[in-house]
């Protein structure tokens, strides 16, 4: 089970993870009944990038990147790479060498619970990425670790091929074979917000579009 | 005491808010007695927003949000939330839709020692926020808080009234009856600051501005 | 040894500062052996900044920020002030007066182990901070410190007049006696990395160009 | 408002705060409608102790114990030192000496946001310490600050005057003035969780005790 | 999948989880390939606690412990309660009623990333509980979460039934179908180090039994 | 510089090392002058433990502990072994093989910002540890450091040879070179506290044996 490369994975359908992009981390997180919302340490290097993709997943050691190599060559086009270090670890995994690599293979972009470096160049390049740390602090290619196994990123579990969504607000995964119901209820609740926008908009209150007053009161709320 | 709704806050007066917002946070701090400066955590989802209102209070339990819409019927135009949950929490408590609703109301901004979601909305809205964290993790509404109420926000004390201040040093907080004066002593420090930049500019010391070589020799400072 | 002001120091020579610079944070960390990188709370308040400096170095008490002023006196054009507080306080000790003073003097920019403030205006003097927090928190001038000793800033070690080198990764130092050795292992190193960016680029696997497989294989990855 | 020393603090009742002590933090706590609990960064240096007092308040700059020394003078037997620095900090403020000052007038134990020191002696002493950090971080005096002031310390508002409960599961705060209210519901809370234990150690469940299931059920819980 | 109690769990054997227990959680990390350590801040509330159990997983929201009385009844005598809330949360879920029912039950303790309370009580009880805080800030039942699903607590990953194992060390998770084969490895490493014990007691070095020095002059280790 | 073992380390006087472990690491910090605490991280594992030697120091990279096998053969009687990661890591380097084999060279304890494991045995062996964390998180032995060179370990220098002070108050350095000084003026200030020790637990006041009054009434400090 340990230091294994998984090649084989299916991914959810391309218009499924597109549109989940369109819908962004906060709408997709509430249409699966808010599960799969990464931890808030996971920052964008960049504002306004919003991206998803099939997770190709990366165990590695800390301070270790020797399996980004072996990850890369399992990149297909619209994958996004998720690295989740062995044990806490904010060295910079990741720069613009590897982001090269794998925008050739088409990597649409980097979701690592670690350090990140060479940022200025990522931003530059449009490689988007969201970690825990930016540090130039370099790593070793010593140690094996596994590519496409289960992971706990941003203390979610994350499967190879589940889609992860990241936008300005984090990261959300959504488990692939949930992918397309889910983008379905995201769908739903978009259309639903987009009313509700209008009256908050108008002055209208939550109070009163929700009906939220008999329950309050009902719970005992005073007003003095 | 728990569980209230208070409704008729005074504010202080729309020009000294307004003066206090031109004077700045880091300003406002000083001219006050070095009070009232909320932990570093607090920091702007946005760059360049520099804003000050009257808070309208929320205490609100962790990962429930059912408070602000009872405190968004409580805003007037000019006033600020500031959001303290009972418990350290950094779900997503406010998105765009809140968001909407508080604009709508004259609402400022949003001051929110927990998460914020939707941050890119907010700041394509110009609705600018100061969170200790970017979150799209959802909240519930079930269980009572309190609006406009004593609160322990970013760890200082607001009350319902204060005059909030914020930019991109952070937040402060200027009890509503000593606004006024408060103001006064920060325009005072502005002005004198202005011909201290010019003197400094040109390559004065602070050491001579402020004679400070005779008090640091008597303290015993060495130059070797 | 406590309470000293340290008045000739050397720099490294110019130009190897200036290459420094160029070769950018991560490049150097790695062409001198992996050794000197901040911690990365050390964050820059600004986008794009990219700079070298010989070091100014302060020990400051938490909370007092006397011996800014005079570190200032001891600054020459292309330096870089660098202050580590005796223990951890994120105040502000540093903001657009003391800005004003240190450009005045030629000062490239400031990296402290603590908090700075006046950041909007910071930026728009072109004044480049890496700071460990952003807070408006005045501090006093009650306590001696001293210049230009050694330092420990961002978990490194810092002497006067080494070389210190700051962009969006974060900062690194470089001894001043090694400067020259190792500004010409970074140009070397960059050099090496075009080569391979190019291979990168057009879809060749650093599994292949590093040779990798084989000693993957001989430390038992399983492909499966 | 700055740089006073209140001097004459009303305290609650003796047998109230002796009572509160005996209730315990966390049941004062529900009592009083959850509310008043330190942040969970406020540990006892010791095990087992469990104490309340009146709360002597000191505000304090960072690294500065000089008001500790103010603040003894206006101890009154039965008294707990609570100390809240102006920003964080973890100097060590307080160690043995100031605690034999400080037993010699009574006062039962010391509340600080902040660093204690000389820790074993102080459990020998049998003086009891909450607080954020051990260090043994020296402290200057230097700096005024205020004594009996409203401060707030581990999160929570604390009125010279209010009574402090501490034990092995933190600190709480109860307003003076509801002390008495406050142990009455303690009590209460404290007979009727008797009863409770006795079914709960017999092996009846809380589902049954507490009439949970038709809720739950209503609420969607499903057995598979 | 939300909302759900799994209620026919299986176990692993009785002997394999007393094996375990009496192996500790850093000899079970490493014989099973230096996998399952939960994270640093999980720890015990008490000194000297050493157990295995089978884990009865909760799910529940921030600040919301009505799960585990549903969990309660799901105990079986040998099992270990592992809570992990739906976002950070530190209140105190967890009290001495809750032990009191859990260990009639059959219950060996409490893995929680999260705070738990009356901690004087449970350590009394000889309840053993590891935590990330403790707090005795209360909690609400309002709002449902799940028992026996798949959770991320302490950041690794845990099923219903695999077993728990947890000492002054902190914890560790066995999968259930692998922990025969993980204690028969984490015997034979006791065994193993046994002999190597004394032999660096007698003053052997770890250089000489491991056989380290050629690879260590290999790497290019130099003596000066 | 990098992966070199440096073996002829001078060590101060066993005389002045013992002298300082009965000083105490707050009253030698004072009497260098409030230098070398070791920041509030570093937490004893053990109560009561108060110890100095000579610093064996080891750098280390994250995750790999080979080179304490390397430190072990370069201890003395007396000795203490210091290990600084070269970036932050939690992993267990340390357990009790290790600690038997330290001890059998003589070795006084282990001072290390990263993590332990083995607890309870290292409990049970009086061998104490100063730690960052306790996690049983295994380590490798595949990347080269250096043994006995210069390294920031707790934001502190430390210099192999220099004395290394610790007890419950966490850990100090005390240069080589300067520690028979320093050991002649923590006894100095040691015999100073004993006749202060006596006035304050008669009841007097700090204020008046430090003649404070005047000073505090100077700087403006109001009794109201």
């Amino acid at each position: 089970m340990a230091n294994v490369v998984v090649q084989n994975v299916e991914r959810a359908a391309a218009e499924v993870i597109d549109g989940l992009a369109r819908a962004g981390v906060a709408t997709v997180h509430e249409a699966q009944g808010r599960r799969g919302c990464f931890a808030s340490r996971m920052r964008p290097i960049q504002e306004g990038a919003a991206i998803a993709g099939s997770a190709v997943t990366i165990s590695a050691p800390p301070g270790d990147n020797w399996m980004i190599h072996v990850a890369i060559e399992q990149l297909k086009a619209g994958d996004v790479l998720v690295l989740a270090p062995t044990s806490p670890c904010d060295n910079g995994y990741f720069g613009d060498l590897l982001a090269t690599s794998a925008m050739a293979r088409g990597c649409r972009g980097l979701v690592i619970d670690a350090g990140v470096r060479d940022t200025r160049d990522l931003r530059a390049m449009g490689f988007p990425v969201w970690s825990k740390a930016v540090s130039a602090e370099a790593t070793v290619k010593k140690t094996l670790g596994s590519v496409n196994v289960q992971v706990v990123c941003g203390g979610q579990l994350v499967n190879a091929g589940d889609v992860i969504v990241a936008d300005d607000d984090g990261v959300v995964v959504v488990r692939r074979e949930e992918a397309e119901e889910v983008l379905a209820a995201a769908e739903k609740r978009l259309a639903a917000e987009e009313a509700k926008r209008a009256r908050l908009a108008s002055g209208e209150l939550g109070l009163d579009i929700y009906d939220m007053r008999p329950r309050l009161e009902a719970k005992g709320l005073k007003y003095v």
